[in-house]
């Protein structure tokens, strides 16, 4: 049944639910909250659901970059090269990005008159991210529920799976990654050494997928 | 202490709080969604930010107006008359509108640096507004505090005030409620009519207070 919202980014993540969940999606949100990455990202999120035929929507959250303290943001300081680890990403923390994106999701969900919100938060972000983490989405999840009149839900099933449980579906799915974008630098291409970038193709690696993105190093 | 970030309306809830509240607040946010009433709520919203000294930041939402249904929303069906009740002012709902508020309020207070945020919810929404219920409230307290590093709390402390209790509170506080306002349908002076300028006249007569408010009927 088509009954859910989607929190797509344009990552290999919610992409790769994009497609997992297709036959229950019927609406996309992508945020534009004024990262370094988001105009690549949001290209690919339109493309995919495009390709798909799922409704679309960019929502602008422009005062974030604005008025927010993240190395992620447009002039925010260096992202953080290395891997991909609490002490490192520290500064790509977007205060309570989620729970913002979530709560948008969920009003347009109840003003579209679907039940279900989803995201693709999963188990490699929750020691750096606190809004990836099970007890969030359990929260969350109860929030949305108390707060909407038709009791709309929050639905994250890659939760507890790793970055390479997810590539491993997306190879089930033949995703080409090559048209997902993550790289925090934002540029033309991948720069292969952000932590994210690190993390991309560990799992692509791990998963045997034959990786066809283009990284700069 | 100042380490309290408020969402502020420019109605008479919130501008109770900020006075009653006004030795905790560091910052008071304010958000233009597209309402009716948003243009005169921010002008007084401002107005007493620059009376007590307090920093204010407005923040846009523009695309709730564009893509949420709601009456109290510009573009949305006409406003409705007569009481306060459930059935009377279900189209006023905005759809998870303190959901949103909250997480950009949380958001914001942990990128500066600050441990609460407050709202001015109270018994009176209760049955209109799920968002405003004490199980909403709790819930999104859980999810604020799990969703960032430092904690965040949500303290709503007139959850379980009637209006005519929080009047009480800005009569000794010597608050002039004309400059505040409320109106629903947004013009240069308050309706009269709508259940919302109904709600607020009964309140403030039940409170005793003199209401220098201009109301057309």
């Amino acid at each position: 049944m088509k009954d859910a919202l989607l929190v797509l980014s344009g990552g290999m993540d919610s992409v790769t639910m994009l497609y997992d969940y297709q036959h229950e999606v019927a609406l996309a949100l992508t945020f534009d909250y004024g990262s370094r990455h988001n105009e690549r990202e949001i290209a690919c999120a339109r493309m995919h659901c495009q390709r798909l035929a799922i409704p679309h929507i960019v929502i602008p959250l422009s005062f974030m970059a604005q008025y927010f303290r993240s190395s992620l943001l447009q002039g925010g300081p260096a992202v953080p090269t290395g891997d991909y680890n609490e002490q490192n990403m520290r500064s790509t923390v977007v205060p309570f990005r989620n729970g913002i994106m979530l709560s948008v999701a969920a009003g347009l969900a109840e003003s579209e008159g679907l039940r279900r919100i989803m995201i693709a938060n999963h188990a490699g972000d929750h020691a750096v991210y606190p809004d990836c983490r099970p007890q969030f989405v359990e929260a969350m999840n109860a929030a949305v529920q108390a707060g909407t009149y038709e009791g709309v839900t929050l639905f994250a099933p890659y939760t507890n799976l790793t970055k390479t449980d997810i590539a491993h579906r997306g190879k089930a799915l033949d995703i080409d990654y090559s048209e997902t974008y993550s790289c925090y630098n934002g540029g033309a291409h991948h720069c292969g050494v952000c932590a994210t970038c690190r993390e991309r193709r560990q799992a692509l690696h791990d998963a045997g997928i034959d990786d066809k993105t283009r990284y700069d190093k």
